[in-house]
């Protein structure tokens, strides 16, 4: 199984402390998000900085769209995006749309897992030829005490299964990648780990190891 | 039943013309809406900019906020925001954080309807303490062809009878509006029909005059 990447989501209100984040953390990080918070904060200034000031890396926009397929997979792409993200309730046009702009652009749509979806749903977006989703245990249900649970495993494990590549966040701590072993994880995301650390660069190369401890180097 | 207001969406990809939108639009709208489009595209800038030129409309923030409701809240009532949007795919731990934010600064919080909900749903919305929601016809549901259907008029009126406040959008005209009249329709919200006009102001006139002729003025 193909080593995991490891993401780090920039959800900073302001630009400046996003930027200097990623300036710490780019040389052990594989793929840069700029966080919905960000964008919401700060607009597309936020992704063309992060493209400006780190050309070679992948670059997610966690726009977590629900509608305007087209014109805001324009915008991310247009801004220097790799990855946008569509919220799994947008209906199916809306990922259609995004993702035919994102691949005349040669970049790629992930679909964000919240609340109510269904296996058969996402059979629905891999037959729209939808490749990524992002499972989510979200901010507020990480506050609210829920945990890694079996059942977020056994969806995991489906959701690998139909054929799509996963990436995968929530308060993961590197002790907890073991979990994910079955499963076909392409990217780990964190956040407030990397960043929020006394030495964000240590705690991406403790990450790293721990995922090279597990899906080799 | 109270007239329903009319709010304008400003999704526009830049600043300029969204405020010059809402300059020739805002003797004629009585909610002024900051569209995810804008505010992916500007930041708070564009919310800033709209509360600076417009002290006195209500202005919404249409987020669509999946995660992170304390945040997204604080970030949208501080830039002068009244209202900000949820999805409806969000947690509930999501709004109920969102709404604590907006009641202790006298705003609120709207539900925005995509994809997969049930009634059970807005039942638990409401004991929450959550009073509006956004029925949308999205954007590219419209352009694939979907029309308001009868469908469509059942689960509005079910939504009115649960309590909820109903904001009613996506491809609204003038001539629409006899369908929603049995409807606890707070709010009618167009954008490309209002500022996509020729006549813009004629175009807000005409849409409150057909909202008289129906609901009184």
């Amino acid at each position: 199984m193909t080593r995991p990447a490891l993401q780090v989501a920039l959800d900073f209100t302001a630009l400046e402390p996003a930027l200097a984040a990623a300036r710490r953390l780019a040389g052990h990080v594989d793929i840069l998000e700029a966080g919905t918070l960000l964008c919401l904060a700060c607009g597309m200034d936020a992704v063309r900085a992060l493209r400006r000031d780190h050309p070679d890396h992948l670059l997610v926009a966690d726009f977590k769209a629900a509608d305007a397929g087209e014109t805001l997979a324009e915008l991310a792409f247009d801004a220097g995006a790799n990855w946008m993200t569509v919220v799994c309730a947008a209906p199916l046009a809306t990922m259609e749309r995004a993702l035919a702009v994102a691949e005349a652009r040669g970049g790629d749509v992930q679909i964000e897992l919240f609340g109510h979806w269904t296996l058969d749903d996402a059979r629905a977006w891999r037959r729209l030829g939808i490749r990524q989703a992002v499972f989510h245990r979200g901010r507020d249900a990480q506050a609210a005490g829920q945990t890694w649970s079996r059942d977020d495993l056994d969806r995991l494990k489906a959701l690998s299964d139909i054929g799509l590549e996963m990436s995968v966040t929530g308060g993961i701590a590197a002790g907890d990648l073991p979990l994910f072993r079955d499963i076909a994880a392409k990217v780990f995301i964190a956040g407030r780990a990397l960043y929020g650390a006394t030495d964000p660069a240590a705690a991406a190369i403790g990450f790293q190891q721990a995922i090279a401890d597990i899906w080799g180097a």
